[in-house]
């Protein structure tokens, strides 16, 4: 038996329960609603206090007869809406083809359809689940990490997940991601002696010494890129002396980097490498690294092809198979099973008057329903 | 005809009249009434408004019949007393051996020691003039440069001019200074185009173009020094780029510079050098020098010998002629005639409990009494 569910309407009513990271409440209560007449089973739990929380999560299983169990993962927060939107970013609205409101692509929207196709697939061809957290947008913290602890005691483990963040570029279906950079944020402080510039023997000036330092990082190549990854890139991304006075030599000074980094490196190398260079000019040099995530490969496969053959089957379109861009949740979720990212078109995701296409949601929704299908084939 | 004038009670009297920089009235009217009765034809005159002003300047000039004009430079405005005198900084008070008060070095003692000299000097020996500023401790704008002016409008050109400085280090007449280093400050601003990190083919990072313009400046050897000249000194003072979000790549870099030199250099000279390093790496750079004061020397020779012949015969110390330290209003000065520096001892000056030797007041009068002697000889 299936049951029929309209994206739109799901998406529409997804967007008119407000939901700025870290989000609880309401959002999920509709989720809720349109799972439970499905065959879902649904477990919502809340975690964190502020700043980071509280966070509500989503699991909802509906069991299968077949031996595979599918997973799709993604979030109910957004981004807060900004200043200057056309209409209110809350109250969904048509206009033309396509369906304003924040979360409209990122990615409401996309839960919206992955229910919509759930409802389409016979419940007993082989298990769902979906994997739904209240906080991607924000730290992260207690988001789709707790939902894997959550996930493990119970014994839940997917076999396959496609998160369904927004990776379409021009138009839905062009761009799958079959893996995330890595990234980590380095700071770099070099102590010194302050002092008068008229006596520099008295003072110890630390400014020449984290120059040589980056200037030294400037000349590091990481590594040439990989079939499917770009080469990892390192950025200097701030300077920091903070002195006011023209005459003083300052007593320390700061950079902080930014390496976006492909599956040859670890971020906790790169920090000790930062290190080394640092600690070579100046041994008193103190580096702190924090690593938002490591780069991870779903290497094309099963998975990936089988997403591929739904979205030529729709669209006729040939999808990219790409790791650019930033992170995602999906940095966690590959330590469970294969994962890819595959969404709507991402040119308003957190913008202004975000949309998206009235027929992209119902186009999203076949190929959600011919993934499922050849998942459990 | 001489008179008597005591240098203790007259630094008293000049301390109890308040003047942090920029300075009028009060502490001038002391000093006029001071050098009336000595025969000084006073002139005094208000330049400047706020911030920069208004600033009190005060030519003092009593003619002689021998053919030698002797200039003595120096200023009354004090820097500010700050939190945490043992005493009132502007109460003059004797404890122990010392005067204490704000501007007991800087300069309001050796002012008043050079008029208790001018005082002991017969009238008709030579031509004496004071040149004392209201601001030589502030930004300078309407200060020595404004009295220079007002001199030459008048006809009125030192042969020789001893600017009353705090030069000595350890004991009176150890130090006089017969030159000072020059000194600009410049401003390298490297523009970029913003962007996220994840995506830095779109954009043109700043930070690396800054550091090799740095690394190059940091290469650069400006000359060995001279026989009189330590050699000339690059300092980076500062790093600024502001951004506060780790994952962008910002719009600008910049950096400022400090320059002390030596007259081996010019300061537009070193700017240009500066500009070319920087648009040698990016030819959009902008880089901005503002020129404190150039390098002078009086090498030593005629007034360098008489002012250490002076010290000799009062201390028996030999002393040190230095181009060390910060600037003064000597490099304004040495346009107009050969100019050295001396005075007391600087340990205490623009700090709390400024103090100067009660001995040493009496024999800073000797010493410059012995100049004037040997000027006129």
């Amino acid at each position: 038996m299936t049951m029929t569910i309209d994206p739109v309407d799901l998406a529409r009513a997804l967007i008119a329960a407000p939901s700025v990271t870290p989000a609880t409440g309401a959002v999920f209560d509709v989720l809720e609603a349109a799972l439970a007449p499905l065959g879902f089973t649904v477990e919502r739990f809340i975690d964190g206090i502020e700043p980071d929380g509280p966070v509500e999560n989503l699991l909802a299983i509906r069991a299968g007869s077949g031996p595979i169990h599918f997973g799709f993962a993604g979030h109910l927060d957004v981004v807060p809406p900004g200043v200057g939107w056309t209409g209110d970013a809350f109250a969904p609205e048509i206009r033309g083809d396509l369906l304003y409101g924040r979360g409209a692509v990122d990615m409401k929207g996309s839960i919206a359809a992955f229910v919509a196709a759930a409802a389409a697939t016979p419940a007993d061809a082989g298990t769902v689940s979906l994997i739904i957290t209240g906080d991607e947008e924000g730290p992260a913290i207690f988001g789709t990490r707790a939902l894997m602890e959550h996930m493990d005691a119970r014994g839940v483990k997917p076999d396959m997940i496609v998160v369904g963040e927004p990776t379409s570029v021009n138009r839905l279906g062009d761009m799958v991601k079959i893996g995330r950079r890595g990234s980590v944020n380095i700071w770099i402080d070099v102590p010194g002696t302050q002092g008068h510039v008229a006596y520099p023997h008295l003072a110890d000036n630390p400014i020449p010494k984290l120059v040589r330092i980056l200037a030294a990082i400037d000349t590091v190549t990481l590594d040439e890129g990989t079939a499917w990854f770009q080469p990892s890139n390192i950025e200097f991304t701030d300077l920091e002396v903070g002195n006011g006075a023209t005459n003083v030599i300052p007593a320390s000074a700061r950079a902080r980097l930014s390496i976006r980094f492909n599956d040859q490196q670890k971020g906790a190398d790169l920090v000790a490498m930062v290190e080394r260079i640092a600690q070579d000019v100046e041994p008193a040099a103190k580096v702190i690294g924090k690593i938002s995530g490591e780069a991870f490969l779903t290497p094309p496969g099963a998975l990936s092809s089988l997403v591929a053959e739904a979205i030529r089957a729709e669209t006729g379109i040939e999808a990219d198979m790409s790791t650019t861009g930033g992170t995602s949740d999906a940095r966690f979720l590959h330590a469970l099973c294969p994962v890819v990212e595959f969404g709507p078109t991402n040119a308003t995701m957190h913008k202004l008057d975000e949309a998206v296409a009235v027929e992209d949601l119902h186009t999203l929704t076949a190929i959600y329903r011919g993934i499922l299908d050849r998942a459990f084939r």
